[in-house]
């Protein structure tokens, strides 16, 4: 197991957090640094134990990081890892924890290219794991234990990049999916980013005085709408294609349900809520 | 708190089952029996402590019983009741536990009316707990405990029945919600049946092959798409005219969501993503 002298992680809420917590219980940086907007933030990452020191400046935070890890909302991860890209180590290794691929990626690898025209330092990652809550405060060391990280190989990637973060991911207790930053983005699109905006439409559509009446269903159904309005605004924006495709076969199967209701039809709908029961059932509790 | 003779369960699933092991924990009932189908429900049941005694014969089951709880299937309630009602002693009451109103408890009344020309013996009532899983093994003697149950009060409900079923309920420890069986139906369709339908569209939308992308978001939004697909279609088919409109007004936020995505308008998405998340918060974990 690859040990680091200094990580840097740059965003040190949950995912920064956890990221920080898991490198701690496990020994496997001798320093983490967080590197946040806000001194309270830093605060409580360094008294949760995810850090152990912070800083509001990415130049320096960086400056003796052998790895870095991009914890920002979406829309700043290009920008993060560009500045991050030009303070670093010679020989540091770069990734990030973005719910999207394509966009990001792209403009993350542009940026770098001035300094380093030959092999690139960056590679994106996605860890499927996460929650509803936020900030370093809800941050868990085990919570890529057997999760899903996504780490994406564009057409430009390092391959010696790719195995060192692929190494990282697992150091955590992650199981490593590799692919590209566009199959990320149509899968995401389907498993993580549809059921968000369905949830959330769920939610808006139910009648405030009649949530008494909610039961553990409803509140299932519906847990992920209480999700950081922000953070999902910029991940629907940076993946709207795919996410348009997957609401518009979403829209065809409930079409196919409505017109089953409309009808009176049993035999249709008890196909379909057999075809969505084998699908829940293959996935697990 | 009022304690029963005997108290008969017919259909001795999760709710009937749970419901003989609350009274039998709370010591409410003298003897308790399930009624039903299969002798080996009616074995698991008894081995799970759910019963004192078990019997496939309506008549013979309900023959000594105070109090008749009808928790079969949506379809089978108004049989299972006036079969009851017929064979049980003067005096008696029944209610139910289905998740549908205005037509089954429509259909128990007037299969009464020759028996009792005056004073129906029957109250529909509709406990909101429950989960995916179904059978007495699943059963839970504090499934009912801080949850609402509906009772509905119909035109012709006697009042002192509707007060008997409510103290009953109440003795289990959930807190009672009066309304009409049509007003029931109405919210039910919206905290319940389109959420189930949308999970049940979402999972069966959902490619087989990416589930292993798939995290915590998806699983709770899907959760209840792996229920039991012949209670659901009759649920769905008994409440077809309120679930359809709880559909449109669901496909119009749908639809404003969608719009929202394909201009890219970040200000539009975000109003009703913080729509969803206020409901959300509302509701509580």
């Amino acid at each position: 197991m690859k040990r680091w002298d200094c990580v840097a992680i740059i965003g040190v809420g949950l995912i920064g957090g956890s990221i920080g917590l898991a490198l701690r219980s496990r020994k496997l940086s001798k320093e983490i640094v967080g590197i946040g907007r806000r001194e309270n933030s830093l605060t409580a990452a360094k008294n949760r134990g995810c850090i152990d020191r912070g800083t509001t400046s990415i130049p320096s935070g960086v400056k003796n990081a052998g790895l870095i890890v991009v914890c920002t909302p979406v829309e700043l991860v290009p920008r993060h890892v560009a500045e991050a890209g030009h303070h670093c180590p010679e020989g540091s290794i770069i990734t990030d924890a973005g719910s999207t691929k394509s966009d990001l990626v792209m403009r993350a690898e542009s940026s770098l290219a001035d300094r380093f025209p030959r092999h690139l330092p960056f590679v994106g990652s996605h860890p499927i794991a996460g929650s509803e809550k936020s900030g370093p405060e809800a941050a868990d060391g085990d919570l890529f234990e057997g999760r899903v990280v996504v780490v994406t190989e564009s057409e430009v990637s390092d391959l010696d990049v790719v195995d060192t973060v692929e190494e990282f991911w697992q150091s955590l207790g992650a199981r490593v999916v590799r692919m590209s930053p566009e199959e990320h983005d149509a899968a995401l699109a389907r498993t993580s980013h549809l059921p968000h905006l369905v949830a959330s439409a769920l939610a808006a559509a139910t009648p405030k005085n009649l949530l008494e009446l909610a039961a553990g269903g409803f509140a299932d159904t519906t847990r992920i709408a209480a999700g950081d309005v922000e953070l999902w605004r910029q991940i629907f924006l940076a993946n709207r294609g795919h996410t348009l495709k997957a609401l518009a076969d979403f829209e065809r199967v409930l079409s196919r349900l409505r017109q089953a209701l409309e009808m009176g039809d049993g035999a249709a709908l008890a196909q379909i809520l057999t075809e969505g029961k084998r699908r829940r059932d293959a996935l697990g509790s």
